[in-house]
């Protein structure tokens, strides 16, 4: 049984090239004991991953060249040998990385039923960029009814949900996002109240047409200028919420910073940073929550699924080029 | 009787110059029913009297061409007509601008107590800069027993009071200052822990060797470049108070953003604002506590008094050379 897997050969400085990963293929090895076999059928591809394979440490370790890209999965058990925390037959999530294969013990593994939703979906809103979504509006956004929330990155597969919650919770919810097709998404798929085409639109003057009254939850996926266009219009204690900097993950340069910061002091705003993991705990009911609004019917949600793991690269460069619409997933 | 007082002439591009404020005089009118007479014995110069004279409406409107500059003042009320707030005799600190008489209905003045402490304390440690260090420290950095807390500008009025509380606090305290004599002043005086002289030092490496641990707490008066040394050094949970930015008022550029804001994200820490307006309702509390360790010579405050109306403009351009140490006040 051969392997295929996607190994970091380089680290990139920009946008990952052709000689950032290099496919490789090795023979499954046997099974020890406590150990099982997972056939991965689907990857997560999230702009974080970026940031993993950067040479400095963040709040994870990076991936070292030489080893297997690490990824979220899901999959199917195969096989196991000896006592096993899950059973052949069990389908599973977790960090099983860019390849075919993974042979886990079961750490950072959770079961998942495909009854319940199709598997795509155990990569989104089920997964990490659900709990990323759904913990930084609640959590750190603590968003209330009656809120103006504005979203960056807002057709994404956090943005998008984030969205959708703060709806649910009462918010009047402005996306921002580029393109006329991926606008129209927004508004009409997911339920915003307006959108901003960023690609088309001069975003200051959109936000201050779309918020008259100002911003109460900034939720930012993108830094950048669109950061430093939103700063521009906080409200009196008002929060922003910093998940990601897509538009600066790339960056050969300096990042750039928000140069509007003293908007925080004149407005008593605050800024927060998160990271998901810190919420593990409490996935379960987050979970549980997002499951129930699918089936209500509340939540809309859209997986974009490519095709072979020898597209990767090119499939998670369409993270940066922002051609892909909801989450993003190779199936393998 | 003649009253002296400095107009606001022409709005300032970078630093004040000689054509920012004119010195004119006037007779002070008669007293009208509920009126005092407050001669005024001292006025406080603070960083952020600078934004007060842009155009733009920042947490309190602009002081507006042809008007007194304003300004925090104490002095004795010498003359009442009719039934007023304050007596004849009674001393009271306040917003009485620039000038050396003030007829008020009593309106945002507070009576103070000379036998209690000199009338300049009244504008340093129990008057507003007090105030910003005790509610900044206490309820935005909400500092905790152990915390490691860094300060910039930690020699001025402000800066130097937040270290002595967090010092009372149970925490390591490092601070940041130009020149060797505002250095030893924190340390000597003012019992930090350690001091970094920006002037003479390399920032980013020396909060580095002070806090081998990481920051906690830091509390920015300054911006700019040495906001984001202190980025690089976040701890988990940390917050960031953000007080002034005084590296940045005069700037004729554009604000420099904090490259390194990513620390926010990666290190699940906050960045927020604050205006001490907004615990007016407070200030009490805060008043006492800040006189009973004052009391227990627990707290150490310096007053840098100069003289005469006519020197405004130089004295108040002090705040920026950094030539100056402790509480900047004119005697006029």
């Amino acid at each position: 049984m051969i392997n295929k897997k996607q190994i970091l050969k380089k680290r990139p400085i920009g946008l990952p090239g052709v000689y950032t990963w290099e496919l490789q293929e090795s023979k499954v090895r046997d099974l020890e004991d406590g150990e099982m076999l997972l056939h991965q059928e689907y990857i997560s591809l999230d702009p974080a991953m970026r940031g993993w394979i950067n040479e400095t440490r963040s709040y994870i370790s990076p991936v070292e060249v030489g080893q297997v890209m690490r990824a979220g999965s899901v999959g199917k058990i195969i096989k196991t040998k000896g006592k096993t925390v899950f059973q052949e037959g069990d389908y599973v999530s977790g960090w099983g990385g860019v390849q075919n294969y993974c042979i886990t013990k079961g750490e950072n593994f959770y079961p998942v039923d495909p009854k319940k939703a199709s598997l795509p979906t155990y990569l989104g809103v089920l997964g990490m960029p659900g709990m990323t979504a759904y913990f930084g509006i609640t959590e750190v956004g603590k968003i209330k009814n009656g809120d103006t929330v504005l979203v960056s990155g807002a057709a994404g597969a956090v943005g998008g949900l984030v969205g959708q919650i703060a709806k649910i919770r009462g918010c009047r919810v402005i996306g921002i996002a580029g393109g006329k097709s991926k606008c129209d998404y927004l508004t009409q798929n997911l339920g915003f109240d307006a959108s901003i085409d960023y690609k088309n639109e001069n975003v200051t003057k959109s936000i201050k047409n779309h918020c008259p009254k100002g911003i109460d939850v900034f939720f930012d996926n993108v830094g950048g200028e669109i950061l430093d266009s939103a700063l521009i219009f906080l409200r009196k204690n008002a929060r922003v919420v910093i998940c990601g900097a897509i538009s600066q993950y790339n960056s050969t340069e300096n990042i750039k910073g928000p140069k509007n910061y003293l908007s925080l002091l004149v407005n008593r705003a605050s800024m927060q940073g998160m990271v998901v993991f810190d919420y593990a705990p409490m996935y379960g009911k987050a979970m549980s929550e997002i499951a129930k609004w699918i089936e209500e019917k509340k939540i809309f949600h859209k997986e974009d699924v490519y095709d072979g793991i020898e597209n990767f690269r090119e499939t998670f460069l369409r993270l940066f080029s922002g051609d892909k619409m909801g989450k993003l997933i190779l199936k393998i």
